[in-house]
């Protein structure tokens, strides 16, 4: 089927995707908070960047790599069947017309939904990662490993196909980013966190690990709001253009996405406040924006009171993701972006197998309305899994590997000497808060 | 009559509805920027609590009691009139079909209404309110108060009605929540800071008032600019949704809102100026949310100067409010959220009264024509002071009533120790600016 | 040709307008940031009452000077031809009827647009303007200058018709205020910087400059995205009113406003990286701003890649012009917002005329669609430059003119001993940040 939209759709279209910027600012502003102040200015500073190189990546060439349902595609003959993995568009968005068809809104959607995702792993290599490095990475992001695997699922790839192909419910389902953005930002968090290794002073010579707190518990806190108004947007915009969800069920969208944060967040106050006697703030953000990502995936499909749960498991998990790599696995992740985005994300695509109740027809599958009849739940759930499996298989090898050699090339963590100092003194020569008496010298022993 | 709504009118609503979270962030900063900084990560996270305590209270019972105009309701006859006293509608949003109908519009409106109205006592009761005790307090408005009084102004209950019933003009006219919002919050605000009583070293012993200044005029203030935003939805989306006004006059409202809030705090620098000799940021910041308050109940109503009169005036009331309560009434209100909130929200609800200039039949009466000829202005003056009457001599007392017997249950109110050592410390054990160097002991002696 | 919307066309425009209060958030906490911790509640304040004033003038006499185009005119004739210098509306928005009409829209519009030219020169002024003479100037720039520009370019004006009149392309042609918000704003932003000259302490007795940094980056850089999110509204409802743009091709205008301010951004730190050796974080968010300014003008008429290549050459031009002000001309701007707003903006007007590729009749000279055909893109070029003679020599002697005429009756300047205090302690009477440390002497010596 191809989506068809009236011209009041698109006008809701157009005006959800303009808040994603919003959803955009609250994430630069908790990776902020969550750091130390010495790196405050290079955070934001990031993020600037990163919004200009993911942006100009996508539209040179990352563009033409995703495609749009039903568009130009490489196609492979493999045991028979059809295996579109590659789309065949022209660079530079040419050859699609700016006047809000759904390939132009989705042009637009996805210039920002790849900042969205370039911004994740800036949480878990933070205070350490070079200015320089992490646009370049930003570039493979937007560039390479987004594309191909948004591809499959928003760009008529194969992951979009297991139902029409093989049987499996409407295929791989995402509303509104779970996996092309929540996860597939959230493993390239994992892959950054590997390659850079714990900042200076996380773990003891005995390894273990020692906390060090964010500088801004205030940001932290409005950027989960901020988010919250941003994720409004984009998993709105994104279930009418990928799923074909008729914008007015877009209240749905929306009351669901806030009954994910809302209930996340609650639950890991609870969990915090059994386990350490006090609830955690930084933590509880975690937690919120955990909700939002596993939030996307079936925002659009999911009743009210699923969508509550899946907030309650999200919030749930974050806390225990995030102490099992810090203490298990000694992964040093300041923004919790690991445990948020790809355990949250994960999350949040399974559990549309688990709760999915598909209104209508998505746009995956409606023009098989007769096989529609006979879709049983197991099936759907299977290419969930599947799309999960392609993730952790393929994506995190994919932006492992990239990010690795890209680390031969143009080292990717900062000098001791300037972790030491903050990067912003160092990267930028100035600090975010000159101002501002700081206690700077704490963390200088270790 | 029952609200049509075109296809783009539902798009115009729903997308209104997505700028109130802006709102919900903007009172958050302002209450935090108005606390001390020891509490001001404390606040940031009872706001983050309250959104997911309010929303998901009003998703199990809230809406179940508040209904939507029309629809099954408690009805009891006396004095040989009918009086629609309270929804029947069932809970967790069942029965509601979320596809852009008004129903479902409202619904989502009102659960982020809900948590607006929420956060307004979190301002009075500031820096000594527990976070249980809180997230159990914004449970009982979001499912008792809230929704009751909101059934009868916005569900089709009986101030609704009074047009048709008793030939008062319209009914009880509320547009954007001057009553409904601004006033059951401000309301319970009043209510908290009588049940709590004054801040340690608020008050000296001779009962003189100390000032305690908030920390960070820059939240506050830019929390206004995020509110203002917010409100031009809340607005909007308000006189599309209970009034029946034509989405395309919502430029009336955004005009009103705008001049009633810029003329407001203009009104307070003014006043603030010439009394104390020089303009106050926070007062002026309360004008300018206080004129937002005022606006909600007639912006779709008046003409753009009689907006900028509202603001005027509510600019003049708030600090003499403020003045009265601290000095005379010996209350406690940190952030102002009384005088903001309820005393601007009434004297916005009786400014409808006032100014009115009805263009179009409202919902509420729409479906009696003839009647409409003969309206004098009295009559609905004289509905908008019964509305003013019932939260003075009903909510009031209905959320002290609540709110203290919560409190025999669960105290509300920090220890002493844990209020002077600042709630971030005592209730979340860890100060929401770590890095930066504060002035801690300045309070501690008294 | 007269501007038709539809419904859904009038929607669309009514919401992108509600987002230009992000703009206004946004450029407000820049020019904080900017500013030193001592100025920074008051720099807020000035943002607050501006809101109120800008806004109230406009209602008052603004926009009956303005006007709409088609509207009622003072026409003089010159030289054969007429020439419509004046619009001749009734004040306080009557005659307007507030339904979603274009002029409606237009009002409304307008009223933000014109708080956000008023302020642009709070940046270029700021640490030495006194809050009462700033209102007075927010005034004359509300009720005079911008009015009797915006109508020569929106209103119906002679630089809009000089299309039809003189044959120059489609006449001047500004889709989202390059000329009327940004030049308009940044020349006045450079007049108050000649009139109340440098800040104590930025030139030594040899005249040579001293660095002052901005006391906050993250707000300065969060400020940024928050003005990006309102750009995009911006542009898009200019774009819609002014040039009568179809709503559904925003989907250009937003892709082009991001990828200029992208590109204008990591331009400007490539410059500051190879030149000072590291890249600049209040430089990045100058070319940022200087990127939107400029993409405003032809953001609906040019192809994405000419939208870089402004963005590009936006970021070169600005650390230039804020040096060459700096050093060469003495001028101390401590925002940059001469040379973001008034350099960037005539750089974006200029680069209409070099890139534009218009899709469709425009609103100026659509009546003429035989003319059409034979257009040159050099007509067009020199309506572009026409335009800017205007501005610099017209626009900047008038709005220097009032200001200058105003210091004479109510000086802009405060008192050595203010300046030096803060303007927050001597203007407000209270600091921003009472309860953090702050380095406060440092300039004291000077």
């Amino acid at each position: 089927m191809t989506l068809e939209l009236s011209e009041s759709g698109a006008v809701f279209v157009l005006l959800s995707i303009l808040l994603i910027p919003l959803a955009i600012a609250g994430l630069a502003l908790i990776h902020t908070g969550l750091g130390r102040s010495r790196n405050a200015g290079h955070m934001m500073m990031s993020c600037l960047c990163v919004v200009g190189v993911a942006a100009g990546t996508y539209f040179i060439c990352g563009f033409a790599w995703q495609g749009v349902s039903g568009g130009t595609a490489h196609i492979a003959r493999l045991g028979g069947r059809d295996w579109n993995w590659l789309a065949a568009q022209p660079a530079f968005f040419r050859g699609v017309e700016m006047n809000g068809s759904p390939a132009s809104l989705t042009v637009w959607m996805q210039m920002l939904s790849v900042v969205l995702a370039a911004f994740i792993p800036l949480g878990s290599a933070a205070e350490r990662w070079r200015l320089g490095p992490l646009c370049a990475s930003a570039a493979l992001l937007a560039g390479v490993t987004y594309p191909v695997f948004a591809h499959w699922v928003w760009g008529g790839g194969w992951l979009a196909q297991l139902g029409v192909s093989y049987g499996l419910g409407h295929g791989f389902v995402d509303a509104g980013g779970s996996a092309t953005i929540q996860t597939v930002g959230g493993l390239t968090a994992l892959a950054m966190a590997w390659i850079m290794g714990p900042r200076r002073g996380k773990y003891t010579s005995e390894g273990m690990p020692t906390a060090i707190p964010g500088h801004h518990a205030v940001f932290v806190l409005f950027g989960c709001l901020m988010a919250w108004a941003g994720w409004l947007g984009l998993n709105s915009a994104g279930a009418a253009l990928f799923t074909g969800m008729a914008p007015r069920r877009a209240v749905l969208v929306a009351l669901n996405t806030t009954l994910a944060a809302g209930s996340a967040a609650l639950m890991t106050v609870l969990v915090t406040r059994v386990r350490f006697g006090k609830p955690d703030a930084s933590l509880a953000a975690n937690g919120w924006v955990a909700g939002l990502a596993a939030s996307s995936a079936g925002c659009a499909f999911v009743p009210p009171a699923a969508a509550a749960l899946i907030g309650l498991i999200a919030g749930l998990l974050v806390p225990f993701a995030i102490e099992t790599l810090e203490l298990r696995l000694s992964i040093d992740d300041p923004g919790g972006a690991i445990s948020v985005h790809a355990i949250g994300g994960i999350w949040g695509i399974l559990a549309l197998g688990l709760f999915e109740r598909f209104p209508a027809p998505v746009l995956n599958t409606a023009d098989d309305p007769a096989r529609l009849t006979s879709l049983s739940g197991a099936g759907q759930g299977l290419a969930q899994v599947i799309g999960v499996a392609t993730l952790i298989g393929f994506v995190l090898p994919l932006t492992y590997g990239l990010n690795w050699l890209l680390n031969r090339w143009l080292p990717h963590r900062v000098s001791q000497e300037g972790e030491r100092q903050g990067l912003d003194m160092h990267e930028l020569g100035a600090g975010a808060y000159p101002d501002f008496m700081t206690h700077t010298d704490e963390f200088f022993q270790r």
